[in-house]
């Protein structure tokens, strides 16, 4: 079962780091929709990014810049309400202008500046707009959760919450932070590069270099947002961004398991953030693929439920129609023998052998896949990869969000 | 622009086959679910079947049956209501049982009987049933374009309307004549193997020895039932059956253009149809991907397209949202160069060198795409890779039709 995420209230936040949050006037809605987090000095980072091969324009200066850096960001500046991509070398100067602008403003170099953008593809991002609230939003940077939360907020698009999540540890005496914040509710299917509009930023006041970090980052990733789809739809502004400060003194080598298990911690709690909270979802589903030959095999029956129209269309209505399950198993070119697929809901056994349980129960089976969240179990019986992956049902009113075009 | 089917009025069938449907009492609504084609004696056969892991238990036999008799039917027998898939060995026996019911009544071995289902997975099939109605159905045979009808109407699910075709042609001085009859309307998006719960039964009176009818099914089948998607989940069920009485006379050797272009016309025809009648949808679309490195580089793209959520959604709203098919054909895995692709909504510019064309107007855009049928070329700049696919939007009826469930 989905473990609920306990969020300790005003959590302390990692050491090294100020944020702000202004209007800059993207949003039609006049929410805020420009954010700056802004580390003291140059602090280490990793960044993933999405595998679409069109990637918006802020996602190629950012790799330029940390290429440039060795890994080193004193700034993330992220924009909600236009994602500058498809709009040819004026996304890219877009870009440029507004960490042009960021730098000159903290006296770093342009390189130092990590832009990031989320919303409507192919409409020409108004830079001059991002620069002209820079004043601001340097009068009103702060350490707080207030100050945190806001952005949070600011980046927000079509999501109805905001999300985040925090962790802390004791290395060698010294309290290492970590805290998360991400937004995402549709063209949720994180496919991240060695890859995310899911725009995830990540912050720790560990010492870490950013190799140890990337390699931290990574491993992270691939347990939590790239198991995850609301629509499966990768999108082209993808992102996820770590920064560590080491205002802690907490040095950290490649090794440290309590750093990776709080990190990857994070990481999953803001991914199931993301699923919970994706467009007109009613239901959020953990699978558990089992007794597959590879984990890379249970991944691909996982991606295949998540991705069919069928099975989740029956999730909305609370069908326990499980058949749609077993072709949707049969559609992800796994290697599987279908006269020995098992399907559990919970603790209800639904299918044995590829063929309906005998202790079918299709009430007891309806009631507990109306409840918001389930667990399905699927044993493949061919080797002992698995994985565990978070989706949702699709509803009507994922349609009305995504449809609805005024002219 | 998608031509109109044409229809002519009661055409003249292919000679050679009898066609019966009756009410077996598999369909709630009471309505005809089993049909019988019956050809005068065994007949060659080509098959192609669904590409879906988890088969159907008539697939399994009508494998074994084509095996054990080189490619000759006798007996097409096809119920609608049951899939008679994911029921272990019961699937097995009742397909069997089937056949052998038809067998004694026909008089011809079991191995020429072909039986197909449709319908629910995971229930068991009634044969007993299915074996009742024989005596009616055998009393009520004829070649007429009524029990043809009859026959279209029986096999149907969720299809609103009957689908079939007809084409005929002249070879050596003989009349050819070809008819077919489909189902299918959601779980389509086939994948026959060299693959369809999508049903098709194609008739001709040519004289064609299996082997040869099963290139040319091959062929027609890779532009017709290959091409089209309507929510992107491969039936367990999908078959495409032809069969050739040769009772025209006419001896087809493997070469025939003429042939093969009537036939591909009645698949393309019968295709099309059943991404018109697809579940809830409200828009046919017809993408021309152009410019591809190579013409399963332009699937790639056309299949990436026709299966993301995101697009499907916006021609549901009639939303000229280029930027999400820009974020699908990046998502495709194809060879592409983002700053290369150019979008035309039929003779709308719409996206160049993969951002906002300069003559863009949203206005007309908008109202392109309000029709029900309109054609999306797109020209990746790659190579000389074509392909045409025919897909459909997702609605809110759509999400109905699937999503509803009353225990």
């Amino acid at each position: 079962m989905i473990q609920p995420v306990e969020i300790v209230a005003q959590p302390p936040l990692p050491r090294g780091f100020r944020f702000a949050a202004a209007r800059a006037g993207l949003k039609r809605s006049g929410r805020s929709d420009f954010a700056l987090i802004v580390a003291d000095s140059p602090v280490s980072a990793a960044a993933l990014f999405t595998a679409n091969r069109v990637t918006a324009a802020p996602l190629i200066v950012d790799k330029e810049h940390l290429r440039a850096t060795g890994g080193k960001v004193r700034v993330a500046a992220i924009n909600s309400g236009n994602a500058n991509c498809a709009v040819g070398q004026a996304g890219l100067d877009a870009a440029h202008a507004t960490c042009a602008g960021v730098a000159q403003l903290f006296g770093c170099p342009p390189e130092q500046v990590f832009p990031s953008s989320t919303g409507i593809i192919g409409v020409p991002l108004p830079a001059e707009k991002l620069i002209a609230a820079l004043p601001a939003l340097a009068a009103s940077l702060g350490s707080d959760f207030d100050h945190f939360q806001q952005v949070a907020q600011a980046i927000l698009t079509t999501d109805t919450v905001e999300k985040i999540a925090f962790a802390h540890l004791d290395i060698d005496g010294k309290e290492v932070r970590l805290a998360g914040l991400c937004k995402g509710s549709g063209m949720i299917h994180p496919r991240l590069v060695p890859h995310a509009t899911m725009l995830v930023f990540v912050l720790t006041d560990a010492d870490v270099e950013p190799p140890v970090l990337d390699a931290y980052l990574r491993q992270a990733v691939e347990v939590s947002f790239n198991r995850i789809s609301v629509d499966g739809d990768t999108s082209t502004n993808d992102t996820v961004l770590l920064l560590a400060s080491g205002a802690s003194g907490a040095v950290l080598g490649p090794d440290n398991s309590a750093f990776a298990s709080a990190l990857t911690g994070v990481c999953t709690s803001l991914a199931r953030q993301i699923v919970a909270d994706g467009e007109g979802i009613t239901h959020v589903v953990e699978l558990h693929i089992e007794g597959a030959a590879t984990d890379a095999e249970a991944l691909k029956v996982a991606k295949a439920i998540a991705h069919s129209p069928l099975v989740k269309t029956a999730w909305a209505g609370s069908d326990p129609n499980w058949g749609r399950l077993v072709a949707a198993i049969g559609n992800s070119c796994a290697q599987i023998d279908p006269d020995r697929i098992d399907i559990d809901f919970g603790a209800l056994p639904i299918c044995r052998n590829g063929a309906r349980a005998p202790e079918f129960d299709e009430a007891a089976a309806h009631a507990y896949i109306a409840q918001r969240e389930f667990s399905i179990f699927i044993q493949l019986h061919q080797g002992a990869g698995s994985c565990l992956f978070w989706t949702t049902d699709l509803t009507v009113e994922y349609i009305h969000i995504n449809a609805d075009y005024s002219t």
